[in-house]
Formats: C-alpha cells, structure tokens, sequence
C-alpha cells in the first residue's frame, strides 16, 4: 500500500469538505493531478493564505482579511440599522439580494444550550456594546426560522427592548410563487397568523 | 469589493473542482475557515505535496509518486494478464471489487479525433512495447461502453492480434439483479447477443 500512500492522503484530505464522500473525494483528486494541475496548485495556495490571513472583523464578527470588513468600514451604510444573522453566508446573501444598506452582526451560530452554545459563543457582549453605544435605531432579527433561530431571536429582542431599541423580526409565510397546496403545515400556519390588510 | 476579495478568490478556486459551483464552493470555503481550519491547512499542504510528487508510473502510467507504482512494482502479480482500462479510477475499482491479480495499463482518455485524442495520447507506442516483450498472454480489454470506448477496445485488439497475443472483452449485459422491465434497450440487446449456453 505503500506506493499509494500519498493519493491516499489526498482523497481522505478531501474528505473534510463538507457533503464530500470517498467517491466524491477520488474523483477530485484524480480531476486535479490528470487534468487541471493548474487549478490545483492555485487551490492550494490561496487556502493557505486564507486560513492564515482571515479573521473575524472588529465590527460585525464576520469573515475578513482587513481588521474591519467592507461593510463595516463603508461610510455610506446606515448605521442605524443592524441585521443580526447566524452566519456570514446569510449576511452575503441578504447583501446580494436585496440590496440591504445597514451593517450586519454575525452571530457564528444560534443559541443550544445542550452543544454548551450560550450568549458568550455568539458574542452577545459585543452587540450590546454597539446598542448602548446609541446610533442604533432598529434591529432586525434575521437568524433562521429552527426552534433555536426563534430563541435566538426572542433572546436578542429582549436585550434590544431594555435600551429601548426596535426589535423587528423578518416574516415568514409563503415563498413567492410557492403553491399553497405544496406548502407545509407550519409555514401556511405561519403564514395565516402574520396575515395583513390589503 | 477590495475587503472581501481574499474569500472570493478562495471560493472561486473551489470551482476548479468537479461538480463544485459557486454555492457549493461558498459552503466549503465558509466550512474550512469557521469550522475545520486544521482540515484545511492539511487539504492545502498535502495537495501541493501531491502536485509536486505525483506523476504516471513508467510502466503503466497510473498516477503514483514513485517510478513504478505499487502494481508494477508487486512480483506477485500475474504479468501475463494486462487489463486495458481508461484511467487510474477504473484500475483502482477492478483491483478492490474483484480482486484481479494480473497488471494494468491506464489509457487516460480513449480514442477521439474530434478531439484530437489519437494514439499517441493514449500511450498506444508504450503498450506495443509491452506487448512485444512476449510476457503476457491476454490482454482485457476494460475501456468504457461508449462508442468511443468500444473504438479504442478495437483498436487495441487488432494490435494485439498483429502480435498473436489474445485479446478478450469484458462482458456487457444486464447487471446483477437489474430486472429486466427496466434496462434499457440497448444494454438489453447486448444482453442477446452475448447470450451462452447454460
């Protein structure tokens, strides 16, 4: 087995992506050493930097090179509304899709007291300094619809309440162009008690 | 976009591999940097390393880091069989499913002049050698069932029998325990006309 150590160790090292199995692993390997050498060597060298160079920023606990990340040290972005999400992929997303024009706070996770996931995991400290700090005026709570997303929010709002900061929680009901028929039981639920006039 | 470019170039190095679009891509650059930074640093170190080790086994051209690759290398091994496969996966399959003791020679692609593929690019001079040798007695061929695949099996067999040396084809027919009402039409036809006596 000994020849085959070293492509060995490269299929099993791409097994830590994440929805990465052997089978899926091999045929990168084999992809990058047969046909794109390339891509490989480029692969490998900015993970290398990455892993070195990105941190969390200062500001929003995002993933960042600089101390604080392009969000944070925009002038032009509203100050005055912060989105509080549970990962930097949400907050890219909502940047993208939307066009949102305030600053993000990344929690890194979702309240779980049984995976020892408390307030001090999530930085809850951090983003009450910015609420005292007083240029907030509204707080929208864009963590995910689990039971610990909902938690999570409930959590925050409270904190937001005691300095007497508007709380928001964005809605959930039917997806644009979902059917109802299609649509399960909680979201339709959801749906009927978040209904508004016309 | 000067804060962020790091991240992005990470994520688009991601692409490179096969089967990874942009959101897998962004799940696994997200993944290594919050969550396994250690599996990180050892895709990125051992995948340089296998860069820069691995090239085609002198003999049979399959991808090891040392001159002969552990087949060739193995005394062992039944040297009057050469099994003819399209790549280094397919080698590695037949080995563990079947556990077959002869040799293999690994073609890197099959015969494509559309896309200029020829023999040159499959190593067909390198086989002819082995073949001239006057070891081995029959040659498998195990290329793939597409047309091209079933081109290069002819190709190969007409050299072999230019050297007298036996040329077979594995078998293509219904798969253990496929049932019968839903093969397609053509393997079922193979399936006739490979048909033996019971």
């Amino acid at each position: 087995m000994q020849n085959r150590g070293l492509l060995k160790e490269l299929i099993q090292s791409f097994c830590c992506l994440p929805g990465v199995g052997p089978k899926s692993a091999q045929r990168m390997a084999f992809h990058l050493l047969q046909r794109n050498r390339q891509g490989g060597e480029q692969l490998s060298r900015i993970l290398a930097q990455a892993l070195q160079e990105i941190a969390y920023c200062a500001e929003c606990r995002t993933l960042t090179e600089t101390k604080l990340c392009e969000v944070c040290a925009n002038s032009q972005r509203d100050t005055g509304l912060l989105c509080v999400v549970e990962s930097p992929a949400d907050s890219w997303i909502i940047d993208q899709a939307i066009g949102f024009k305030g600053k993000y706070f990344i929690l890194h996770g979702r309240l779980s007291p049984l995976d020892g996931i408390g307030p001090d995991q999530l930085g809850i400290d951090a983003l009450e300094q910015r609420l005292q700090a007083g240029a907030i005026s509204e707080i929208i709570l864009a963590t995910n619809s689990t039971v610990e997303g909902q938690a999570t929010a409930h959590f925050i709002a409270e904190i937001a309440g005691k300095h007497n900061i508007r709380a928001t929680r964005i809605a959930y009901g039917i997806p644009m162009g979902g059917e109802l028929e299609f649509i399960d039981s909680s979201t339709l639920s959801h749906a009927f008690n978040g209904r508004r006039e016309i």
